[in-house]
């Protein structure tokens, strides 16, 4: 971990609207129910994971959420479709300080954000949901076009798991 | 509506920065109480709306605040100078995930974002106000310097209306 | 204060991804409770204050932190590694529309934010624990690679003073 102190090359200019595009798309996507299409984010063998601070503090491996690829979380997305047990809620994501905390074009780069998710639903005012942070690993593919996420940690703060997720964070 | 997963080009990389100057500019003459310089950021012929998502969802045209061009804008912002019934009370707006839907500079661009309006009174602790999302359409002039609203439609994602809800959002 | 409606400049640009990692790398560092790197993105004479908003308002002195110098701020990191205090809590930052006010890379910018703090504790749901404005002057050193606060005015909006502030904003 380096503290960003240094000259900012023009590359550095470039990769932050990207960034910023990228968790742009991942909560648009995920707010419009477009959970296929979201998939498309992740590498193939992604590690994808939600769990609260205490466990991840500890390196403990429970987790809410755990899928350790792309095809798993594609499970997951199918049994979400299957069970449609939604209520009438709304889940409003905020993402805040995208922090580069290393890496290159090559290796791709380890980055963190936090995350705010504010509920809605018909018959009360809307609340903070979950907050917390994202720990992930962002990679490009062969021609630089694209990034995607290799690893997405979502380390939320209180340790009162919310009962009602069921959707990815 | 295209999940960006294409390369970036130089002009997306130009055009982000610009959208969050957009936006941060719309929130803090929203908070100087610089209503009247805030109208500039509309096209004169600019759909403004304030409406519930339930509403919004099912084509409803029911609306909180509606106004069909600046020149109603600039009524509602003379009917607030006016009234001036304002309790002591602190809106804060935090606009996420500013994602490009679509467009192009000669036509515009189609433009989402979450918001959060956090409340503070002088005698309660600070509490969620509204959250939503923005659905826009954002148009360059001629020159391609500034960018204006030609469209701002606010969706807020609990059915219960908040009564104070007399300033824009 | 001007209304960003003029031409945007290359330069101005290339500012907004700088100031995107400033602000990123200061929540960052303090949510890492990396006290003491987080003194590095002060200038020497920096003048940093956590004040409520009524009293910012009115022009007065009174600030629940004044610390007129980054030694003052070291000062007070001291205090907080020998109190060691921490109740088991966690609280997460979130900054959204950073507002260039004014200003230019010789004299540094005038820059503002809005900020939110969200707490969580072992036991309760997470919960708004602040909200309010930065009022910043940022500056560029020599060499124009660096950018670090001169000013730093966190103003919060409700005027009950929490009394678990004992921690940077």
């Amino acid at each position: 971990m380096t503290v960003h102190l240094g000259a900012v090359t023009d590359d550095d200019l470039r990769l932050r609207p990207r960034l910023d595009d990228l968790y742009a798309t991942y909560t648009h996507l995920l707010e419009h129910d477009r959970l296929e299409d979201w998939l498309d984010l992740f590498t193939t063998d992604a590690d994808y994971r939600l769990t609260a601070r205490e466990n991840f503090e500890r390196g403990f491996e429970l987790a809410t959420i755990r899928c350790e690829s792309r095809a798993m979380l594609a499970d997951r997305v199918r049994a979400i479709r299957e069970t449609q047990f939604f209520l009438p809620r709304v889940m409003r994501r905020f993402v805040s300080g995208i922090y580069v905390e290393g890496g290159d074009a090559e290796r791709g780069w380890e980055v963190s954000a936090n995350f705010l998710v504010v509920e809605s639903t018909e018959d009360a005012p809307s609340t903070v949901h979950l907050v917390g942070a994202y720990h992930d690993w962002v990679v490009s593919d062969e021609d630089a076009a694209t990034l995607r996420f290799a690893r997405k940690l979502c380390v939320y703060d209180s340790p009162l798991v919310p009962t009602s997720v069921i959707y990815p964070v």
